[in-house]
């Protein structure tokens, strides 16, 4: 039987992979399947080094559509590697950012539009998409606030106006994307309290899916 | 004024190299453009790198859709760095290979299908499509039978059967996209001796270009 993927998605300070550090371990505590955590590239030699190739510092010349098909390739390949094995034993994963990141990212914010991320994404997907998507909304201003009190002064001092519509735009994309796939993508207000931002993923999870939870039978 | 962007497409073995190494010198001095040589990732550091990777011989878990984006990011970057600058200058650029290519080899031989091949490149050039293109037609046993020549012994004895049906596959993708691009797509027959084939390519492009030759005026 086919397992369950889930995903996780917010903006840069949303607090996603905060939650997603604590909701994890309950998972895989109360729940009969195994859960198993990845992020892109995960661990994937060849994803790994498409990764590498995107965030060497030395590219600033990379082209914004050259950058999108290299993310589009690394995908394919964790896919490929780390996530249909783990939904063709049965079992769930929990995956840091998919598709909808580079829709709100790269479609949205960076302006390639969503037409064409959507079409390079789902060549790289073949259709395969997350049975539900936690998406952890904060307003920019929060965002930034939080991104700011983990950074040094000198790194405060890059995020200027220019980063809060940046965010702006990706929160768009998110809502967006969340308002034409209601069924699928369940919004989480990420200004609550760390551990209420758990407990709500959580949650979700435990009411879509109660058979695969120990208690729930 | 907008450039003149050719390419030349064909089979392995259909003599394509030859006939371009022998045809751009002649283009060269014949023309009042500027006559450049280019293939990917030819040149562009990024693309270099992009390349380099596909053809890591460790890669051999590399799956063929990750193949795919990764030459689709190549061909971006080098389209953006290397045949843009050309087409903006108002000159000729003649390019060994281009999305034919991927479709031919990808699309149709190695079974992806036309239809995504055709999104991810179209994703990749922002329908930027070659003004012409000159396609080496040769049937595959010819093609197999030049590449064993030049082949030592050992290489020789992996030219199975199954690389001529690969061949074979290749060319029908070839020909079904010069039936379907008759005004783009010039077939020229690759069984013609070297002479002749390079011959047939510079008439092809002073035949759709008089203007542009020194004597054309």
């Amino acid at each position: 039987m086919r397992g369950i993927f889930i995903t996780m998605e917010g903006p840069d300070g949303s607090g996603k992979t905060t939650a997603l550090q604590q909701v994890v371990p309950r998972l895989q505590n109360a729940m009969e399947k195994r859960v198993i955590a990845t992020r892109e590239p995960g661990g994937s030699p060849i994803a790994e080094k498409i990764r590498q190739l995107i965030l060497d510092p030395l590219h600033t010349e990379m082209d914004s559509r050259t950058e999108a098909l290299l993310y589009a390739a690394s995908r394919r390949q964790h896919l490929v590697e780390k996530v249909i094995p783990v939904l063709e034993k049965g079992d769930v994963i929990f995956c840091d950012r998919f598709v909808d990141s580079s829709i709100a990212y790269q479609g949205y914010a960076r302006g390639i539009g969503e037409g064409g991320i959507r079409e390079i994404n789902q060549f790289a997907t073949e259709g395969i998409e997350p049975d539900v998507t936690l998406y952890i909304d904060v307003p920019a201003e929060v965002g930034i606030q939080r991104i700011k009190a983990s950074l040094d002064d000198r790194e405060y001092n890059r995020l200027d106006q220019e980063k809060i519509t940046f965010h702006e735009k990706v929160r768009t994309g998110y809502l967006q994307l969340a308002k034409e796939n209601p069924e699928r993508i369940v919004v989480i207000d990420g200004t609550m309290s760390r551990e209420a931002v758990a407990e709500a993923c959580y949650q979700v999870i435990k009411n879509r899916y109660p058979a695969y939870f120990k208690d729930g039978k």
